[in-house]
């Protein structure tokens, strides 16, 4: 029991970043590093080639990571109960068990145990499993100050940043339905309905043109030029917005630039 | 009488943002819900399908929106002579009716009453008279703080932007004319005049770059090259001049970017 | 002679911008908007329906913009004399003349007389007169504050303009040959030399991206990817620096943010 | 002796930027002069033409440039010892020699001897050393402050770099994933492996766009334009970066942004 005991607090000290030692960063890197390979994985598995030589091979790579991440999971949850949050025996581990990232966690190694137990329905179901192994890459969040960074630069221009996207969104409902409009009797397949026309839309304003659709009439081309001009303007708010706020956020590792330049005192 | 006039200031209380109270506030999210589900109409009843199955559900849904925005702008302006600004029962109207919202207000639901008067010329016509419908997105200026931070950015950068964007025409111009005395003669089609050439200017200094018009001479293609690199210069004027004037507007309404926390004294 | 010389005293003081008044004023709005309506018929010109219909309004519009243009050009020169800078009947006025926007002004009426006197040689050399036509846009430039700001941005941050600009000039040559390289024996026509390949490398680093030309090969994409993703923050750093300094200057009209926070003089 | 010291001295001063006096200036501006022409020669012999009609030119300047850059390579090994860091005839030549900037002089020229030498396997080898010659432009890095620049500026943001660069990368990742198994079974060719729906991700996220790869699908086009649309978002953002680190850099030697000229106070 005291044996028991002791194994479950060098289980918790383990997962915990600031008790965890040179072991527990050995464990986090490893982890990190099996993520890594499970997302090299999936990605290579889709290369036929690869697929047919290293096929056994990606097979038992699958299943040594997910009784790695089922030992991990099961740890975890055990251990759970020496955080003081977390007490009781039934309600603290299950109370730990529903937080976002440990979620995040068990959807990482559900998955093969749905296949395992013959849920599958299809062989198109078994390919979207294959591909939720990526989502793997979400337990990176725990790792991770830029989710962070990024959690709190949304956060901070959030009401800019919804403003910057809903003007957007306007603009594209606007340029797609007069375009739609115009070329729809010229080329109606492309611009066969308004929502289509959201294709062009999109494409024309992020710049990225594939050239897929494009206006063929007079009308059209001089309309689709100005939405381009517009839209460079508009659709970059967005990007200056997160930008401005990211390197901002940057200054905190630049002290000059920090302090108030009438009393001293450090800003934020 | 006594009714009379209390139903009015209700009415006139309603429409007053500081007035309307909870109701006035429910019937703002219902106008605005009902704006939305206006514009999604628009844009779904583009899809053939979706037109045939749920044609009637449409035309049902069209006629309660205009008798929902009738009774809005019915009761906007006979309750307006409560405003001090708007009194006498005739003039005190008709002055606000001039109002530009209210002016949106009306064009929001007479295209459909010039249908049911019959003044509909051909199919055509009628098409268009649905698309306009989608300007009744424009009444959401009405409740839109995006609208005026919009405006407010554009009046304090004006000049800048008007520079910015004489600039770029000026490019606009100048590359599209050269290039079509470069390449008239090897494309006829593509490059058949000046104005006919400003489709594949503005395609390459806003980078969209469809890829429908492009030049295929050598002299054409270096000429082409330099312009794309001068118009990611200059095309990216109006964008970053927006773009700052909305950040540096974003931090007036974050004071702790705006005054030291510590001293009070304004930053910058 | 006291008439010639009050009138050249006249001529002089109409285009000299302190002394012209209101009528100076009107001359000056006139010619910009002759400048205007020049490169306004230059363009349409250029469309074949409008060139066949209306083809001796174009040849008469040009013949009056020509004498309009001269009776200015020799007016300036004219009464240069009356600037205490260009005493002395001849050389005081070529040394006027000499001056780069008397220069300009000489080229845009000097094809015309060309022309006139027989020195045409073919009909190529015509179409290119005609454009030449254009470059009166040109004249604007004594009249706009813009031609100044970018002047003055660029004066200020041009040894770091020349920096970003030999920045990408070198990564353009690097991406290009090495593509070249690549992509060479598989598309022998798109890439056939590396001067061929700076086609692809500027439409792929300005993001313009026509898809005329694309590397093919597994190779060549995982390249032509590490150069798409370098090049959008290097090609982006002239535009920011151009935008920055464009940005700085703006605020020159909005006071806050002008003013040194420690003595409260003005900056620059 | 003392012929061969004083030679061997002057020979040291003409290389250190602080001894080397004029000639030393003339020295440095011909070697880059040169290093310049051997990249245009590079460039201009793929041209078919020019390799036929001038290749023997083209093979003496080569030969002259090896020569030149031997003597320049041998120079400065040989009078490196009077350095005070580099003393001991071999030892410290040997420890000169081994510094990065010596083993780009040694790359520019050692491709020619080992293919004098014979060890030219084949036409394709043959053809990439012509291309290493290309690498002569690093040689440039000894005169080049931009590289200087860069540097520093990627030192100072390198957190946030790394943090912007690896978000672009998942988002990559997540988007090429997913549209490939939208779109794999419609377009096998195009999107037949995670991998190669990366060449869509990086032509999308980056917004050039070449349109020779684009999702057709209905579900395929509304996550390509979300994908789109996020793209031009977090793909700016190494670019803003790059581009304040480098703009706030630019401040520093341009004092008048720095300092009050009233009062001599730094601002900001």
């Amino acid at each position: 029991m005291g044996n028991y005991r002791t194994l479950r607090r060098q289980a918790f000290e383990l997962f915990e970043p600031e008790l965890g030692g040179r072991v527990g960063n050995y464990v986090d890197w490893f982890i990190m590093a099996l993520i890594a390979a499970n997302v090299a994985a999936v990605i290579l598995e889709t290369v036929d080639a690869l697929a047919v030589s290293y096929g056994s091979f990606f097979h038992y790579f699958e299943l040594f990571s997910v009784v790695v991440f089922t030992i991990e999971y099961v740890s975890r949850v055990w251990s759970s109960v020496d955080n003081p949050d977390f007490e009781g025996p039934i309600t603290g581990r299950l109370k730990f068990a529903s937080r976002p990232l440990l979620i995040v966690d068990l959807l990482a190694i559900l998955p093969f145990y749905l296949v395992v137990a013959g849920f599958q329905a299809d062989l198109r179901f078994l390919r979207a499993l294959r591909l939720i192994r990526l989502f793997r890459l979400l337990k990176l969040a725990r790792y991770s100050r830029a989710m962070q960074s990024f959690s709190v630069v949304i956060e901070e221009k959030k009401e800019k940043l919804v403003l910057a996207f809903s003007s957007n969104i306007l603009l594209l409902v606007l340029a797609s339905s007069v375009m739609y409009y115009i070329e729809n009797p010229y080329q109606p397949e492309a611009f066969s309905s308004i929502p289509r026309a959201f294709w062009w839309g999109v494409a024309t304003l992020t710049t990225v043109g594939y050239g897929d659709v494009h206006p063929i009439t007079p009308l059209g081309q001089f309309v689709g030029a100005i939405v381009a001009m517009l839209g460079i303007g508009l659709f970059a708010l967005p990007a200056s917005i997160l930008a401005s706020g990211f390197i901002e956020q940057a200054g905190d590792d630049d002290p000059s630039g920090q302090y108030c330049p009438h009393c001293g005192e450090k800003l934020e």
